[in-house]
Formats: structure tokens, sequence, C-alpha cells
């Protein structure tokens, strides 16, 4: 096994740094999210970084970079209080990609990168019309991490829109069919292969896939 | 398109309505998380919300549920203010998860599962021997998440251990070729298959693979 400590960290070129402690922390659950500023222009921008904290509350949690590096998202956030994540697929990954490249603020991105807003149930922010499963958050709280200026951005579940054929009878969702892609590194982007389902485990049994 | 709204979250089975709002914010970062007690007794639990919150300091963020829930890693956190992060791989799933199992205060689920503790670099606390990444935490903060009675813990990382070949002259770590697993659900366990990495997005360039 190859060994580095923090000291090594501090020396490493940023991009190199960037990848590889990205890329320890495993696969990320990548997501459009999707905002509209005061006027109710929509923003597009990519997130890697998101947790699910809860199913009752349904709450979600995603990291903001700092405000330097990724304002508009955040900001729009701020002002209205609502968002939308959309899950990401191979068919739109080039154009999902794109979508983390620094636009101008009030550059709709969703024209730029060619991907469709959509409005539904009345609900102030679009969904990416592409993406197989979407939901809508109204604001929690916004935590700052102030060990980096990222922030913890916590959301509860408004609405969710499931594509048909990948709900099972017990609420579970096969992503994998949906190829919903998820992300490691800086860049680098993945389809998944099941290798089972377990029972829930208990102390006095053996592990039991079901 | 399904659509479901909280109003229809609250009626749900509590399995139903978990397993499908944990399905719905993608895949996650499953790894084996090591403590010790006070006594230095190891203590190891499987946890799949996990961020990446900066490189530099590097920063992970993971998500310990309630306490009364999962109370033993978060608990040795406090008192040893040192961890480690482990990646699960296929030949060792079952072992991992049975490690999610409630076993009692004072059970080394290291020996209970048939996992290795390796302790390395003069570091308190083990890592498990079979994981191809490694990793090792000291803690910088525990945020209560009011919301649901969850904690967001984030840690320093300390020291790294990876498997030779996984690097590359970039930095990016080969998580496929290592066979790496990604979770979704309550018991979901996935390999991954690489589609691609992408150039550095730019406004005013096309997406382009690398």
């Amino acid at each position: 096994m190859l060994h580095f400590s923090k000291d090594d960290f501090s020396g490493w070129e940023r991009f190199y740094r960037a990848n590889l402690l990205n890329s320890l922390s495993g696969f990320k659950a990548t997501h459009l999210v999707a905002t509209v500023n005061r006027q109710g222009l929509p923003n597009l921008s990519l997130f890697h970084n998101v947790v699910h904290l809860g199913a009752d509350p349904a709450l979600i949690g995603m990291v903001n970079r700092p405000k330097t590096a990724a304002p508009h998202t955040l900001a729009n956030i701020e002002v209205t209080g609502k968002w939308t994540m959309n899950s990401v697929h191979p068919d739109i990954l080039e154009k999902a990609h794109q979508c983390s490249a620094k636009y101008s603020d009030g550059i709709n991105e969703f024209n730029e990168c060619g991907l469709t807003a959509e409005w539904k149930n009345d609900f102030a922010v679009p969904v990416v019309g592409e993406s197989s499963i979407q939901y809508a958050l109204s604001l929690v709280e916004i935590i700052p991490i102030t060990h980096n200026q990222t922030f913890f951005i916590i959301g509860k579940i408004e609405h969710c829109w499931i594509r048909e054929d990948l709900l099972t009878p017990d609420g579970f969702l096969q992503l994998e069919k949906a190829e919903t892609v998820t992300s490691t590194g800086l860049d680098a982007y993945f389809v998944t292969q099941s290798i089972g389902r377990f029972a829930y485990a208990k102390p006095d049994l053996p592990p039991r896939k079901i």
C-alpha cells in the first residue's frame, strides 16, 4: 500500500491533490441542481456531494463550494428558498458536465447546455425534463462550514417525479435500470451493476441476500 | 412519470418510505468506519452518506443517524477525536453489511464480522486490512442537525493508504478497478463501469472527453 500523510497533501499540485482527495471518499450522487433567481430566470449546475439525511421528514443535504467558486445556486436558494434535483444519465452526460462551467450570472444553463426546463405542479423552479428522477425541495437550513468556506444546504423534499418502470413494490428505485450516473474524482462518471440486496442485518443472524 | 408529494410520504409504511426516499438521491459512498472506545476496543460500522468537503484542507463530512439508532461510532469519536474510513469491495460485502447490525456496546465488529483490524503509522484507530483504500481522520466539528436528530461529522484527513496499482499520474484513483462498492436504498450494493472522464468545463468550449 502507498502511504501519504497531510504533510504530503499540502505539497501536491492543486489538481493532483483535488483528484486524489476527491477519489478517496468514493462514488458520489451526481445531480443537476436547478434554481431560479429573483426574476425567475433558471440556473442549472452540477453537484456531486449529496446525502440522504432522513426519510421522515424527507431531508437532503448537499455541499455548495465556496461562494467565490460557485455563487449562483446558493444565492438563488437564499432568495427563493426552492430548488430541484435531477438525475444524470449517459445520454445527457456531456450536457450535464457542461453545466459545471462557470457561466456568468444571468445565463440560463438549460438553454446554453441544451437541456429542457419543465415546470410541474406549480413548483416555482423547473426540473430537467430529460431526468428519470426529479425532486423539488424547500430550504430548511444553510450551514456555513467555517473551516473551508463551503456550505451544507439542507432541504425538505416537497415533490418527486419518478419514471414509472423504476419503482418496485417495496419502494426501492431501480437506479441501475435508469442508468443513473455516479461520479468520483473531479471529472469521472460511471454507471452501475447490481451485486445484490441484503436483508436487514441482525447480530444473531448471518447476512442473507434478498 | 409518477408524482408523489410530502403528503404521500407521511402515509407510506416505514420501510417503503425509507427505501424510496433513500433511492431518490442516488448512489452513496459506502464506507466501513472504525473507531475505538476509551479503553481502545475497536468498533466497526457501515456508513453510506459521506461527502468530500474540500481538498485543502482535506475535509470529509459524514452523516451519523440519531444517537438512539446508531450510538457507538459517534460516542467513540466524541471521546477520542479519531476514526478511519475504509472502502468496501465485493469479496467483503457480506461482512461489511453485517457490520450494520445493532451489536451491543463493547462488541468488536472486526471479530464478529470477520474483518482484519490493522494498526498503521501509530494512528490510534485500526483500518480494515481488506480495504484497498483506507484513510485516517481527526475530528474537526460535530454539527447536530436539529431537524431530525442526525449529526454531520467533519473530519480532517491525517493519513491515507492506497493500493499501489490504483493511483494514476494525475492523482485520480481507479475505483472501478478496485471494485469499490457504492450503495443506494437501504440495502442495495453496486460496482461501477466507467463511461468517461471529461476536461474541465468552460463556457466557451464544447465538452470534451479526456
